[in-house]
């Protein structure tokens, strides 16, 4: 686990608690690259500005592997309302991909609120998750992983190649105006079709 | 109605099926401005690339009218996913407003189908619209509006003022994405909160 955050925690947690082994790598400690060699699988739950600096420092153990990328490149302040600092002609998921181009790297989890990526069954209703990446096996490895989260394979929506995270996180924008609407982080969308 | 495309003509339809008179103006004929002057509220339903030009050439006829604007930014094509021709730090609601400052935008429709748009029932379940502008009475106004399309005002999300553009507009990219999951277009979102 990269990063030490609410996220990383959080995901941290439930994943010892489906009985898997986790080591947890912080920033400035020098133990990002510790944890990466550590993992069989490793999620990046840094902050979005940190993300890219995270994964290079953490490269070498990162190589082969599928690293699951939960940040968000999110900035908030200045005049303006919030801002993607990636522009929409790129994404955090794709920078992260290019940082470690020997990592297998699936987008996953940065559309929902971290109670909410690990227990999906405090929100009712058939609400969904994207995933995407280059790499069709390590989606699948990671689909599996969020089944065991509480997630059904049915809800995980295959988002494309890793320039699908230029969606997933530009979602992030209207997900902070329903986050408004809503009073509360503990929810998440429904896609609703023509019966 | 400014644009006869398919959303401008069955909006259009909509509006003459529920007793309104509508006066339709498009592209190259001059009467974009005419079709202003005639209408008490005035919809932008032109394509994206086209809007600042359309509402431009009606600009004397908008001054102090609701302006509904359901154009997009999307830009298709050249070697990379769809993009948002505005960037991520702007969005076309903000420019429409800015080139008639006069009239009260509204942006709203925007981010499901025409067909959808107009017979929301057509969609089961609690899905959601979103609106945004800087003046409060207008945004009333349209959600009156779209009460009669068949859209209750507690499924009608306010996303605060014309900026909010950015991430409704934003949200086509995701959009899309769950349109391909769908198999078609005929599909919306819902919020689903903890209970």
């Amino acid at each position: 686990m990269l990063g030490t955050g609410m996220v990383g925690r959080t995901i941290a947690a439930r994943l010892e608690e489906l009985g898997h082994e986790v080591r947890t790598g912080s920033r400035g400690s020098g133990d990002y690259a510790e944890a990466a060699e550590h993992g069989e699988l490793v999620f990046n739950c840094t902050a979005g500005a940190g993300a890219v600096d995270a994964v290079t420092e953490a490269a070498a153990g990162l190589e082969g592997k599928v690293l699951v990328d939960v940040s968000n490149p999110l900035r908030f302040g200045g005049d303006g309302p919030p801002t993607l600092f990636t522009g929409i002609d790129d994404s955090l998921g794709e920078q992260v991909q290019r940082a470690v181009p020997g990592a297998r790297v699936v987008k996953a989890l940065n559309t929902v609120n971290a109670d909410v990526m690990v227990h999906p069954e405090i929100v009712p209703g058939e609400h969904v998750l994207f995933v995407c990446g280059e790499d069709a096996d390590a989606k699948a490895v990671v689909t599996e992983l969020l089944g065991g989260f509480g997630w059904p394979a049915e809800r995980v929506v295959d988002a494309g190649g890793i320039s699908g995270a230029r969606a997933t996180e530009a979602y992030l924008l209207i997900w902070l105006k329903m986050m408004g609407w809503v009073g509360g982080a503990h929810f998440n969308i429904a896609v609703q079709r023509e019966g």
